[in-house]
């Protein structure tokens, strides 16, 4: 397995490209993935009761297990609490795409990222498609352009390709995704759009995705805020030629290791990149009671706004993380609870089994000073595992989001 | 009913004082309550389970039914999360409290508030225990220096007395209460004391003080951190010398709703008074499936950073408030859904039956100059009603947690 130079379009058969249509002042704002054949598709959705538009159409492509060729998105708007012109705005966009590459609507994906509450400028949005999929044939190197039109506040692309090995053959996998607020643990939490050329079974694409995402998109954090639109859209085509995966064997694992790596990078991307974002917090949490709990407690640490701020004031203001734990949901005994930070800076303990120990303030403002900041919590109730990726909350994030709109 | 002058002094019985005893740098930091006669009490504690050592402290005391004599109340320093030390010290301030009124340690509540995670300096306060309790037998009108003595990132007290009459005679109902961070619905939110010269039973003031804050401090966020030493206590010294209310009846309902009066200005003032508030946001939730739902989308609401940080802004991004009640875990059907905002700067709707309706932007932003909004939810799925109060998410609130031990 090896990270290769590329993106979305790097697998075998799939095209793409972005442009500029108009939603936003100048930077682009319309993508579209195309696939030379039949993709099947997993596609993971917020959990949020309030679903875009997008959303609705995508989970029926997904019910109906159509064959997937191409997948539309347009940034600067959500086309979310849009009510019946949303969903026929949606509609619209799906026709349009497939009449530019002669296929059927239910072939199409669509996704909207942006304000919530607005109806699309429709019209300025059919004049886009019409433009931007005649792109998509001239060139198979346009996965930046693609990655970039989809972005709404992300200050950098986020796209990976990674190569690996099924039955003797290359595969490749990769994805583009975009945050970088309404970002929470609650699935699903932003736009990542995964293409492959690997031959898998849907049961098999399916399996491999619902299990990785729960330790990748699932554990991220910015705001706490679980969007309209989010989703994780994967698309495999096939054209790789391996032998079908259609059951955990060294294919598949190769497959889901790679997959990982993808989901990962694009994961902490977003992150990194989150709104305001100044720091990165890492939380390792080690000997929870099981997996289930060590993923609560993690998810508690970097969703806390007094966590968060904390950090934005490299204040080893470590009582809140034990604060944040407390309200979890997760069960411990608070006298068994140990706790590190770490980062390029060094190493500082704050905590054994439950009592606070001294510690040099210089030395762990020299800790809090490093933008990669990792938190080792131990409980030593069970053998749960868990890692949590957050970031702080700075005056940035106030700023961008009480402007947003403006 | 009335509301009179005063503070928790103004019921028959009780005395306080409050001073500087060193825990802060120049701020009034210890605070301590007493009643000449033997008070029944209720607490309500909060749901973390890192529990503070003045918590795990008052729980003994209710579960034992101790008669209760005098709050010692410090500032500055939590006393959480400080192991097996932390709770000698908390007994060590009742011991010395119950020398000072010559009454058995189980007579005393303890209570602390400020940074997690440090050792009290505890003979600092043992002094100062000594000094400042003596004040409290000089005065009977010292509500006021009580009530400053127990705050944190407060800017100001928060003390109310309300008279009412039972059986034909005044009683009165009193209280004092501080934020301002840390605040969070999922009880208990802050400090609270609550004092009543009424006579009543032990069961009878369990079910008024549970019952009403779930309408009262349960309903309001600053920033989705329960903390781990919330608390609300209450003490009724019978000094009103009413026929005990032992029942439902209708000396129970006028304390009752003199309760909630007290209960509803403190926690008002408490998120008036939030680390950073700029903007009072009260959502009343009307039409939800049940009293359930229509709390838990209510709390959704408030407590979201990004509905939280558009009202900074004086942005009228609606979207993000249907987001929010979207993943609530309340059900509702989104295209059923109406939204209006409204201040004294006017009113204007922006859904109606899950349809936008195109607002004029400068009508919007005169109702969001306002401190005070209010923000009128309709799901029409039943007629379950809550109000939710919280406030917005500013630079300063970043700007005081990142710099809250510094």
């Amino acid at each position: 397995m090896e990270i290769i130079k590329g993106g979305i379009t790097s697998p075998k058969g799939f095209k793409a490209a972005g442009d500029h249509i108009g939603l936003k002042k100048v930077k682009k704002d319309l993508s579209i993935i195309y696939s030379e054949k039949d993709a099947i598709y997993t596609g993971i959705f917020t959990t949020n009761i309030v679903k875009a538009a997008s959303v609705l159409w995508n989970m029926e492509r997904y019910k109906d297990k159509n064959a997937i060729r191409a997948v539309v998105i347009n940034s600067g708007n959500a086309n979310a609490c849009t009510g019946q012109k949303g969903i026929e705005d949606n509609r619209l966009m799906a026709v349009t795409t497939a009449k530019q590459f002669n296929l059927d609507e239910s072939n199409v994906l669509v996704a909207s990222t942006g304000v919530i509450g607005a109806l699309l400028p429709i019209e300025k949005i059919v004049e886009g498609i019409n433009k931007v999929a005649p792109m998509v044939a001239a060139s198979s190197e346009n996965s930046l352009n693609a990655a970039t039109g989809i972005l709404t506040t992300d200050t950098y692309v986020k796209q990976i390709a990674v190569e690996f090995e099924v039955d003797g053959k290359k595969a490749v996998i990769a994805a583009m995704g975009k945050g970088s607020g309404m970002i929470h643990p609650n699935m699903a939490t932003m736009l990542s759009f995964i293409t492959t050329d690997v031959n898998i079974s849907q049961e098999m694409l399916d399996l491999a995705v619902k299990d990785d995402i729960e330790d990748t998109y699932n554990m991220i954090s910015v705001d706490g805020d679980t969007s309209t639109n989010d989703m994780v859209i994967a698309l495999a085509n096939g054209m790789a030629e391996n032998k079908l995966i259609d059951t955990v064997n060294e294919d598949y694992n190769n497959f889901k290791e790679a997959l990982h790596v993808v989901n990962q990078y694009i994961s902490k991307q977003i992150i990194n990149d989150g709104e305001g974002v100044t720091k990165v917090i890492e939380v390792h949490v080690h000997g929870a009671k099981d997996k289930t709990d060590a993923r609560l407690l993690g998810k508690s640490v970097i969703t806390s706004n007094l966590v968060k701020t904390a950090f934005f004031g490299k204040d080893a203001n470590w009582g809140r993380i034990l604060c944040a734990m407390g309200y979890s949901g997760a069960k411990f005994d608070p006298n068994k609870v140990s706790l590190i930070y770490k980062s390029k800076g060094g190493s500082i303990q704050l905590l054994e089994k439950g009592l606070p120990i001294k510690f040099d303030e210089e030395k762990a403002t020299i800790i809090l000073e490093e933008r990669e900041i990792k938190v080792d919590i131990n409980l030593e109730e069970g053998d749960g595992y868990a890692i949590a990726l957050g970031c702080d909350l700075s005056y940035e994030y106030v700023k961008i989001n009480g402007e947003y709109r403006t």
